[in-house]
C-alpha cells in the first residue's frame, strides 16, 4: 500500500462508518460524538496540547485507529517530529513495551502524513 | 471484500483454529471452551440477554473477533438494530471513545449479518 | 465496617465528589455526566437490562466503584440473586480470573444491599 | 497493620468470600474455580514456573489480590527473592511504569511472607 | 484522614517502597526508574506538558497512585485547576465513565495539594 | 499467505520500523529498547522461563505482535508444544475468553515456526 493510500483508506472507512453510526438515530451515540468534538476545542489548554493528550491516551490504550486520528490532528497543529517522539516515549514508558508495535505503526503513519 | 465473505472468512478461520486448539489435548483449554458453552445457555437470564452481556463485555475490552461472534449470536436471537445500538451506546459510554473504531467494525458486521 | 456503613460511606463520598466535579464548570465533564444519565433510561432495552450491561462492563474493566453503583441500580430494578450471579459468571468467563477479587467485593456489596 | 496481619486479613477475606461464591450454586462460577485449580498443577511445566506465569500475568493486569495469591504460591514453591524480582522486572517492562505501584505492594507482601 | 495526611501517607509509603525496590539490586528495575526520570525532563516539550501527558495516561489506565504522583508534579509546574480539569475531561472522554471514580479521588488529591 | 511469508513479513516490518524508531534520536525510546534486551538475558531465571513470562504477559495484554515475538524466542529456546499450550492455558484462564482469538493466531504462528 502506498503512503497516501494508507491515509485515504483510513479516512474513507472512518468517515463512511461514522455516517452510519450517526444515522442510526441513537441519541447516546450522537451525544458522545458531539462531546468528542467539544473536548478538543481551544480552552485553558491549546488544541495542540489537547491533541497530544488524546494521542498519548490512545497509545497507552493501544487503539491504532485512535492513534492515526490524533496523529492527523497533531500534524495539522504543527507538532514537530521531535515533539511527537516525546509523546511516543511517555506512552511507551507508562504503557510498557506492549506499546512498541503500535509505535511502529504510528511512525509509519506519521511519515505518510509528512509525505502527503 | 463482499459482505458475505466478511462473515465466511471469519467463521472459517475461527472454526479451523478452534479445532487445532481443542485437538492439542490441553485439558485446561478444553474446559475453558466447555465453560464458555455452558455460560451462554438459558438460565435465570435468557440467551438473548446473556449474548448482549457477552457483546458489551467484548466491546469494552475491545476484542473485534469476540464482538463478531456475539453479534452473530445476538442476530440469531432476534435482537433488533435498535437494541444493538443501545448495547453499543453503553459500551461507548462506559469504555470511552476508544470503543468507537470497534463500533465502526461492529456496524459493518451487523449489516453483513442482515444482508446474508 | 458494618454492612450499612459500607453502602453509606460509598454513597456519601461519591455524592460529595460528584458535586465538586460538576461545580468545576467544565462543560465536557458535565456533558459526560448527562449522557451517562441518558444512556440508562428505558429504551428498546429495559432499565434492568441496561443496568446489567453496565454491571458486566464494570466487572470486566474491574472498576469496584462502578460495580457498586450498578449493583445498587440492579437491586432497585428487582434483579434476583440468581440473575446477578449469571452476570458475574459471564464477567468472570470473558474477563478471566482477575475478575474474581472484584466478584468477592461485589458479593459483599450485594449482601449489604439485601440487608439494608 | 503488622506484617502477619496483612497476610491473615487477606486470606480470611478471600476464603470467606470464595465460600459464598461457591455456595451460590452457579455452575459456571464453580467450574471456573475448578479450572483454576487444574491449571496450576504440575504438567509439562513445573508448579513453580506456572505460579510465576500467574504472577507476571496478575502484575501486568494490575490485580493486587491476584498478585498476593501468586506470591504466596511462589513462596511455597521456594522461589528466591532474586527470581521474584526478575518476574517483577519483566512485568514492569512489558506493562510499563503503571505496574510500579503494584510492585511496591508486592514487595511489601513478599517481605511479610518471609517474616511469617 | 486530614488532607495533609492524605499527601504525607502517600509520599512516605512510595518513598519507603521505592527504596526497597532500588536496593534489591535488580538492574532492569533500576534502569526503568532512571528512564522514568529521564522521560519527564525538559525537551522539545516542556516539563508541564509532559506531566500532563503522564497524568492523562495514568487516568485512562486507571492507576490512582500514578495519578497522585503526576498531580503533584503538575502542581509544582503551576498547572491551573482549569487546565487540570481539561486533562480530566479528555481522560474521561477517551477512557470512558470507568475513569469517573478515579477522577473523584483525583479531585480530592488536587484539593489537598492546594491546601497544603 | 504461506506459513513462511507470515514469519518473513512480520520480521521485516518489525525490523524496518524498529530501525526508524531508533534512528529518531529519542533517548528515552533508545533506553527502553536497551532495557528490553537486558530483561530477557540469563539471570536467576533462565532465558526460556523469561521468554515464557514475556509470552504470557503479551497474551493477557492481547498484543499479537508481542505474542509472535515471544513465540519466536520460545521456539529458539526449545520450548515444546506441550509447554507452549500450558502457557496459553494460563493466559486464557487469567485473561479470560477474550484471549481466545489471540490464541488462535498464536497457534497459527507457532505452526509456522515449526514448519520453517
Amino acid at each position: 500500500m502506498t503512503m497516501s493510500n494508507l491515509i485515504d483508506e483510513f479516512q474513507e472507512y472512518r468517515s463512511k462508518m461514522n455516517d452510519k453510526i450517526l444515522s442510526a438515530d441513537n441519541k447516546v451515540m450522537k451525544r458522545i460524538y458531539s462531546v468528542d468534538t467539544l473536548a478538543y476545542q481551544e480552552g485553558a489548554l491549546s488544541v495542540k496540547t489537547k491533541e497530544m493528550l488524546g494521542l498519548v491516551s490512545s497509545m497507552v490504550l493501544r487503539c491504532d485507529d485512535c492513534i492515526k486520528y490524533h496523529l492527523e490532528k497533531c500534524f495539522e497543529q504543527g507538532t514537530t517530529t521531535e515533539e511527537i517522539f516525546e509523546v511516543f516515549s511517555i506512552a511507551n514508558l507508562v504503557g510498557g513495551t506492549i506499546v512498541i508495535p503500535h509505535t511502529r505503526r504510528a511512525v509509519e503513519y506519521w511519515e505518510a502524513l509528512q509525505q502527503q
